[in-house]
């Protein structure tokens, strides 16, 4: 069971990790510069929990880390109990949801790795907002998307924000980055038997829902809002696919265009 | 051509319809109390020119109006230019699109006559977050909605934010209240010829793409984001529906479940 210990001072050193949040994203101190894993709200934390990153602490209020108990039986970290003035006063806003954890980042699964025994697979190109990649692994988790591979140019995964949208689910959906030259990474989709469809709104691409990708190993290759994937991205797919969309109008958000190809290409 | 006017002063009564936008949307003075319809941007002004909406009047920093010039060759309403700190004092925080339009509302069309040569409607009950609202127009266009109907407790698509998160859709795809008793209200789709699809993550509902709705008339009935329809409104449906989801998963916004469902349901 974590050791709850209250906390008065808001410049309390034991809860440095929660110190100025909205500027906790460089991490100089920290391996690779980048900031700790940050879960805020109680669904959140319980997916931090169940997740494979090493916990640091947590820091609530009282009745938010009450609804905890259960969850914290088996777990041996610091749960922080201070009032809501002295954690705003610690983090820098006011926190409606009570309650944090932190964990500490975990080494990158190696691609192959994560494509053992996946079907659906998201590849993405210059993903670089943090709302729309959070909202993306959101609904990979929800339409049985397997992992996430991150191209060039794409945004932290387990950047705070991101891990708010997601609401947790980028704590559950494996991902790694796809390193190497672009777009020959893509190799290692098709060295294991996926498929790389590119999702595009040109008009000469297949209508996803008659690509028959339905129960195959797909790769699905999505690109920012706006931009798209790059023409390289585009040459180097197996085939192009695209959701029919009434004329006039501008593409889908990238998170939403991702939940309809996911749909698409779910196991009936 | 629309007549163009410098307005030097925040305060000149020719700008009032621009006054503090965060406030706007109570208009004691106007019919039903409700604010105007108000455009941000090149690309929503330009689809406020071309909606049923009776335009006002255009204000914005010089550039963005000479961006609209031809838009506004058959305009005959006043453009007031002006600097973006005007334009910032008059609407109460900075723009960073550089330009408005407003409109006044018009009346509502009869639900019965949106459903003359519509296909695929979405209809609502209790969709009451203006950004999910707004999204989910955005959704509607881009995948061929026909009409929107809004059943009890929606949200005013016309409210400033719905307009902007929709990227100006609400002023395109043609919505209706469905007054009258509800559920009952839903009997004007049957008689025009829909099947009325309630939308639910419930486990004994058919998976939509197996739902034989593939060019089928179809009205997609879709509740809020967390509490979902109502026991009166799933009852009062001809079938239940459902996006086949990953265990252990909340349910999708709202607005991308809409998504996903008008993609399952178009046109091949």
């Amino acid at each position: 069971m974590a050791t709850i210990t209250k906390v008065d001072d808001p410049a309390d050193p034991r809860i440095d990790d929660y110190r100025d949040l909205t500027h906790s994203d460089r991490r100089p101190d920290r391996p690779g510069g980048r900031g700790l894993v940050i879960a805020e709200g109680v669904v959140v934390v319980r997916r931090l929990l169940d997740s494979p990153y090493p916990l640091r602490s947590l820091l609530g209020v009282p009745r938010r880390l009450a609804e905890l108990s259960d969850d914290l039986a088996g777990v041996d970290v610091p749960a922080f109990e201070a009032d809501a003035h002295t954690m705003a006063t610690a983090v820098g806003f006011h926190l409606n949801r009570g309650v944090l954890a932190v964990a500490d980042r975990a080494p990158e699964p190696d691609p192959a790795e994560l494509l053992r025994g996946a079907r659906v697979v998201a590849v993405l190109e210059g993903v670089n907002d943090h709302e729309n990649l959070g909202s993306l692994f959101r609904n990979a988790a929800a339409l049985g998307v397997d992992a996430v591979l991150l191209g060039p140019r794409c945004s932290d995964p387990l950047y705070r924000r991101s891990v708010r949208v997601s609401m947790g689910h980028v704590l559950r959906v494996p991902f790694a980055p796809l390193t190497g030259p672009w777009p020959g990474a893509l190799d290692v989709l098709r060295d294991n038997g996926f498929r790389v469809a590119a999702l595009t709104p040109a008009a000469e691409a297949t209508p996803i829902g008659a690509a028959g990708l339905v129960g195959e190993r797909v790769a699905l290759l999505l690109g920012a809002e706006g931009p798209g994937l790059t023409p390289e991205a585009l040459a180097a797919a197996d085939l192009r696919v695209r959701i029919p969309m009434a004329t006039g109008v501008d593409s889908l958000n990238v998170a939403t265009a991702a939940a309809v190809a996911f749909h698409a290409v779910a196991a009936p």
